[in-house]
């Protein structure tokens, strides 16, 4: 009876949603110029689509078999890490469009959301968010107070955005302040709201064999593709850069994870947590300067010292948050997205204190564009004369945008955190079947188990090898 | 006695069948221009390549970890899956090639079939056509049956894309006609002609949790690489708007079909069989229309609509067909491919029916040939003054345009289901290595499986945690 | 006592190493001009990166995803397989980027190395060499001794390319025989070198049926992204002849291993190692002849014998070079990497032979620059009035120029076997952590593997399937 009800109610959800996002979509967006016919004229050969898809294709990766293979790691919750994921993310798709396509109308003065293939890629980082919280709550929601929470989530998501990059005006090719930070004490802060006494030492939360190598699946995808997460919606020689100092970075990363890993166990033995998770910290931290001349030396250093602070991090930071501020984290995205996307903003500080004009030319006021010369300046004159492209600005100093860049991860924590306590509040909401203890972290809940066990003494032996029935029985 | 005698004739076929290859190749086949060195000229810079290749080998990811994966969710069936998807996807790669060479040097005149990377991509394409009807017959047929059905399918392939594509001259940009709707029904029809009893209710038929979850990998890449697959041949603006298209009809087709999951299960949980596969067909759905002017929030309706279809069909549509008309479809592709292709058609007919140079511009004669003004009316000479490379039509009106896309449809129907009569009337033979009734769904009948049983009591334990001996004895 | 000594070896040799990387990168690196600011200008929205990412980033999924599942086929070795993999290639990744550059520096007299998208593709193509040799000793070396036999193997490996390549100059597109044969007899003789008799037959050492599945997603990325390994570096028509001579030897190597697989096994069925590897040894054999007119019918030659050559290698030469010569290869390195590669050196000493300007145009003297005319011959100046950036060569013969490929091959094989004789010597050293014999092929030596037992008696049904308790006990 129960059971019934909750089928109607999360179904109902859904079919209403998706029911709301196509009379949203059929109001409000429109095809992008480059992919509307040319009235009176053939195809055009040559379209943005080509520059912009590949690297789409590797962040699409990221977000469905990356994030969703990593988090296969619990032994039981396979189906629900691969499977919700990738529900998550089809909804976010949706719903992240729609409300960075608001704020993008509201800059623009247009009157309907431009798709094309960068607002395609924009809608996949959206869903990165919404991922990294689920990582923190992985195991202790159901699909309904995901889907409570992603539509809480991208709304904020889209403001902090819009108040970071259009108001604030700073610089994060890599998204570590907006997406990073913001995703990981989202969840945090939600994780809090939904503590519950059941969660200690759970027998449940944990991996076997297999499911740590379906988890490397997603850990080793991720880490490829990262480079094209931070580059992806850059052009020119700037790409150029980033690409280098995200690889540089997550090599560095790597090996020092493991070797960080070795040393605090107690057997020298490295620790699959650590290498599923740590080895990616040097993508989130870099992810705020990797547009500056950080020399690829600097790369190195920062991949590195994102991997100490994060396997220190699952070693000391994570046990004592759980047992001493009661905050669950079940795949320690505090530790592969949240601190090192705080140090990520403190190094594009560092690093953005330094840049000038003369050693960027003008393209820093591309990146930067409030340190552009002011409106009606003889300075803006001169550069305009030569690039009209370049706008005005607001001549902000270097060590005024190094001291906006920590600004900005202030507004993004500020509003994680409250917006994480209103999604925790709803959450808590009866009715949206939280679920019960003894399902923690277990597909039971959610999904239709396959019936048969395969490794059943009757007919079980074959299926591995038929030949070793009697040895078994 | 008689394994000897398969063996010989399995490995006979396939060493016969590759050296025909070689000499066909040899006496008909050469390098594309743009692969042939240009007398006295250094290497050209620009190539078609670079525009074609990143969309090519996700639509090779898609064939060979796409649909190898997905068709692992059997038990005791995943390295047939994977395996012989590989082994028969390499194969039609060079029979695909010269049948589909064949049509192209009777259209274009030309004594060679000419190699480049886009008859790379459609080879590719071509092998999608066979692995949808392997999808049926999965578990059910010999290496050897599976062999002789890809050179009979992959011959009507051709000669149906040829009528459909030049003779009909309908657009299909997504090949949801001639690839998933042909090869669709293909195998249904065989899959009737090899029906047998022992199919019903057989042990082997199912899922585990680890086969499940191998599966999701297959899955997610060709959800994933979709957009590609629908717009790998294509350029310029149209090609932006089938990745659109096809990007958020897959994004409300995966939220719909989680949706309806939900609702038909009596617990509301989500079942992995449509989870793999129904959030798939809205590529399909999308797959005619995807070039032309359906709107956004057209593209989530469509991939609703093929997500409840698909759904449905493997709740109601599949056990009715099996227990009432004999049909056994091992993977459900009816509900993937069949019917989905079949509403592409008809959407694609609505779809074009409305379409007009006034919308689409000249491109419309691009996409759709036979619109284009006939020769030597004053019309065609006017367009190509300014445009050489339209040619001539016969003047068809968009609702002619629209009816020529059921035909085309129809005609695919006829093919693909006399070929499978022909093709099951050929698997029926005697000494093709039928499996025997136990071996049905079992790797055991064509693989070497590992000897050692990993969780053999003595030693098992040791496989997954060596220090956990004492606790578990 | 012990562990904790060699706990604290290992990690300081990765900190110490990763130490020393940042200030070799700090004194030796810079970004490429492609990746620096244009000073007073605007960023340029054209570059290079464009042109290599995307083929960048395949080899970068062959070397993480392919060589690391490709190995987990060892049913108790997949953490080691995939995570130690993901170390060495982001140590070669570092390590390899400085022992190339200070050949390149030597050769263009620059006194920094320049980073760009061109060396991470060699960065990555330097870790292949040092995985290829990791495949011999899979299983027998602790991550210490594997982290000394990859800055010993750099180090040779690029002044063998520097040999082959500069002073040789010979062309070998596809690093068959500077990566594949290097890589492979390097490892062969570091084997020889680490021989202990408790390898024979050792328990450890093979497959189950889920380990065989991993190493599938290993085999067909690399099957797959393999065309973009053979023409990353490559330009226009010749990248173009390079990737269709690469798809059609695959092929035709698939299909031909299948049938020697089943035409050598006495039930006539296919074996899963000969499927994980020889599938893919048509990919090495094309590598030094790929960029020649081989002609398509030349490639399915090309990949048909190598599929017979590394089966057959599989089945009688692996075990005669176990049991005879005491050369243990745990993954039949020599099969896959070995001996194709000697095979692709002799074919592409026969299609070379035949190479002249009236085929190929002056991109011959691209490919083979000794086969340019010389300094101040009429000829050069004749060809250097219409391009002037052919530059002089010696004026040397297609034979020459045959016979070349051979001696390259050979002293690639010297280089190999002698540094594999001196990284062996430096792994037998006490203290680099050898495997104890009973830990052979164990994850236990390196990895904190899960305590929990998935299938625990009391527990474990639970863990596939709830619903299925009762009925199991």
């Amino acid at each position: 009876m129960v059971a019934v009800a909750l089928r109607c109610r999360l179904a109902t959800f859904l079919v209403f949603a998706q029911i709301a996002f196509i009379l949203l979509f059929a109001f409000f967006t429109e095809y992008d110029d480059d992919a509307k016919p040319i009235p009176r004229k053939l195809s055009d050969g040559s379209n943005p689509l080509h520059k912009y898809y590949p690297m789409f294709q590797d962040v699409h990766v990221m977000m469905f078999i990356g994030f969703g293979f990593l988090m296969t790691f619990l032994k039981k919750y396979g189906f629900s890490s691969v499977g919700l994921n990738m529900l998550i993310a089809a909804t976010c798709i949706q719903w992240g469009t729609l409300c960075l396509g608001l704020f993008d109308c509201v800059e623009t003065g247009r009157s309907r959301i431009s798709l094309g293939i960068t607002s395609l890629i924009e809608a996949d980082i959206a869903a990165a968010t919404v991922l990294i919280s689920f990582g923190v709550v992985l195991g202790k929601t159901s699909a309904l107070q995901l889907f409570v929470m992603l539509i809480v989530e991208l709304v904020l998501y889209a403001t902090n955005e819009w108040i970071v990059t259009d108001i604030l005006k700073i610089s994060d090719v890599g998204d570590s302040i907006i997406v990073h930070t913001f995703g990981a004490y989202f969840g945090l802060t939600v994780s809090v709201l939904l503590r519950r006494s059941e969660l200690d030492e759970h027998p449940n939360e944990g991996s076997n064999y297999q499911s740590d190598l379906f988890a490397m699946i997603g850990t080793v995808f991720l880490w490829l593709y990262w480079p094209s997460f931070n580059a992806g919606l850059l052009t020119g020689e700037v790409q150029h850069r980033v690409v280098i100092n995200t690889y540089y970075s997550l090599a560095a990363c790597c090996v020092t994870a493991f070797a960080i890993s070795a040393l605090v166990d107690k057997h020298g033995r490295f620790n699959m947590v650590h290498i599923q998770n740590s080895t990616l910290a040097g993508g989130v931290a870099i992810g705020a300067a990797a547009n500056l001349l950080v020399h690829p030396f600097g790369a190195l250093i920062i991949g590195s010292s994102a991997a100490i602070l994060s396997v220190l991090g699952y070693k000391y930071i994570t046990p004592f948050l759980n047992s001493k501020l009661g905050i669950h984290d079940t795949c320690g995205v505090n530790n592969l997205h949240g601190m090192p996307g705080i140090l990520a903003a403190i190094i594009s500080s560092i690093a953005v204190s330094a840049a000038s004009e003369q050693e960027y030319g003008y393209s820093l006021y591309e990146q930067y564009p409030a340190m552009a010369p002011p409106l009606n300046s003889t300075e803006l004159t001169r550069i305009q004369r030569q690039f009209p492209d370049v706008t005005a600005g607001i001549g902000r100093t270097a060590s005024a945008q190094a001291g906006m860049q920590i600004v900005a991860m202030l507004v993004t924590l500020g509003i994680a955190i409250s917006g994480g306590i209103v999604a925790g509040v709803l959450l808590r909401l009866p009715g949206l079947a939280s679920p019960p203890a003894e399902s923690l972290f277990d597909d039971i809940t959610a999904w239709e188990v396959p019936e048969t066990e395969v490794y059943k003494p009757s007919e079980s032996n074959n299926a591995v090898s038929p030949r070793s029935n009697n040895e078994i029985k």
